[in-house]
């Protein structure tokens, strides 16, 4: 654990952004305007994104501070909305640790050597700070651009969770069932701990390094987390999500704890340590409130599929998600999950509108 | 609607099964020994099947009665589970009505011109109970094979529900995200109630032709029902579930409703008409029990992937399950979904011993 809390290694820094919207939400109080940003609004959607990273592999781009910084922007510039989220990968960490693994378009992350068993985890190098020096830099390139004071933009910075980084090492890939995985996590208890400790501490390594570069709140992304039960997560999962979370709480930034399908689990998330909990469209977020408890605020709901049937509904359901996130401490709103490559991006402008004008 | 209602239709000899603990869990009694089968159970997990599916495709398997009966029969022969369930397709239905559309290995069903607006629904072609005449003969097929009396074995027919189909039809073939169904869906309500209502009609003419050709009980399958919220299930998805399984009424048969996800949806699932409802491995049975709401069964539970790791984990389930199960008006002991390609055969075997003994 010693390596989750260096003291000291957060302090750098920061801008000032009192009044942010997006800060004060993610901190429980209601600001003058609900604040939005979207999962993946960096990416496909924007045919922006699509010049720039032509020619270039997912990963080198993801180590290329430049390119990382225009990605990362394009959305703020287009959409304004009220946050940039780093362009990243879930597998970024793994990579610069010395991981085998690439980003194969049209599959998703490959692993060249999966994690089968308690020698490959024994293998697993650990992440050093500065294998993601270029991360660093490139969140440096980004905060110069989102200015400082009012109308300065906030940037969450991000990592995959454990268990969604277990899932890719042992499956070898991104996997409908996680039968792999789910062996492993039954049949060997101890060889499962052992990897998501490691995992925790690669993941709370690579969001300290950005805490420390001056990203202004983290995003933990557990993809995969609605694959188990409750009681499933709790065992397995909940204690090395604890510890990240808990790697990152003397920093005094908002964590936001986010994953799909996961309405069995969002008491859980929330407990996990998370000041913001991230919601997909199968909750509403009055009852999302109700089950992560008082003094949390949430995130998202808005379905992604919904960008597509008219502005009509997408206004229509934007209403009802304003509404429902009064009942929480804090509301922010997204979508329930990444914007989908063939979205509109007007429609996101359009939106980001209308969520200011409610 | 009258075509839902054809009075007598339902009206056939039935073997006599008296004390089938299948049919009696399914009615809400305890019976001896709690009743065991597996969601595709007939597949590819079997390398029997693998040898009699060699070089026929999945759709002209499915209208071959001597195949779909040897191939229904497999797992019991094999497992000595406590039902049969017909071995089909969930687009058998719009195949045999005239709908374009074809399985394609790796893929699954390809629908060769999707439905995307009012006039491809209206252009539709109802299903005649005659087209699926080589269904009905495999099911007297298969029933001559599993007995009456003590020991006989009931058939268990199943249908693909209006939501799963829908979203075959509009997105062309499986969909992660459902964006193009919902699109239309939340964009056009009227054209969407058409589709969705020709649809039930579809797949009650398919159950009632099930029905009167002999299977013991029916299964609704909503594969994709699990990608709602509750809220839009209830206002989209709902009242045509609950026209198919209405149908069914008269037939006095157990009306088993499924989903993957459905955790938000089961009261709603319930109320469609459900005898029976299948609940994944996210919600245990006793908390599903509850969601259910008293006079109903649960079938289900057992994470698939939980059979990859080691038949001491898979005994400890099952035990809880089985426990957890004893909340319910009745338990039907299943899977949480279908038997996934993977899985060792001989593991099933020793499940079903396994239940059978607790």
């Amino acid at each position: 654990m010693s390596k989750l809390a260096e003291p000291g290694a957060l302090r750098s820094p920061r801008r000032d952004l009192t009044g942010a919207p997006f800060l004060a939400a993610a901190r429980g109080a209601r600001p003058a305007r609900t604040p939005v940003w979207f999962m993946r609004q960096a990416g496909r959607s924007l045919p922006e994104y699509r010049a720039v990273r032509q020619g270039t592999s997912m990963m080198r781009a993801c180590f290329t501070p430049e390119l990382v910084c225009e990605v990362t922007l394009q959305p703020v510039r287009r959409h304004g909305v009220d946050a940039a989220i780093l362009f990243s990968d879930i597998v970024v960490p793994l990579y610069a640790a010395g991981v085998g693994v690439d980003i194969v378009a049209g599959t998703g992350p490959v692993v060249a050597s999966p994690v089968r068993g308690a020698a490959d985890v024994a293998a697993l190098p650990a992440l050093e700070p500065d294998a993601v020096a270029p991360i660093a830099e490139a969140i440096r390139l980004v905060i110069a651009e989102l200015g400082s004071g009012p109308g300065g933009i906030p940037l969450i910075g991000f990592a995959g969770a454990p268990f969604t980084l277990a899932s890719y090492l042992i499956e070898g890939g991104p996997s409908r069932n996680h039968e792999r995985t789910k062996a492993l996590m039954y049949a060997e208890p101890d060889t499962w701990h052992a990897l998501l400790a490691h995992l925790a501490a690669t993941t709370a390594t690579f969001l300290r390094a950005q805490v420390a570069a001056g990203v202004d709140a983290v995003q933990l992304f557990d993809s995969w987390a609605g694959a188990l039960s409750e009681r499933d997560y709790r065992e397995f999962v909940l204690p090395h999500s604890t510890a990240v979370l808990a790697a990152l709480a003397e920093s005094g930034l908002p964590r936001i704890h986010f994953g799909v399908g996961t309405g069995e689990l969002l008491g859980a998330m929330a407990e996990a340590g998370a000041d913001v909990v991230g919601v997909d469209w199968r909750v509403p977020l009055d009852e999302a409130a109700l089950r992560i408890g008082p003094g949390r605020a949430v995130q998202g709901n808005l379905d992604p599929a919904a960008l597509f049937a008219g502005s009509e509904v997408v206004a229509t359901q934007a209403r009802r998600i304003v509404a429902q996130g009064r009942a929480a401490g804090g509301h922010v709103f997204n979508l329930g999950h990444g914007v989908l490559p063939e979205t509109d991006p007007d429609v996101l402008t359009r939106l980001v509108e209308l969520v200011h004008s409610l």
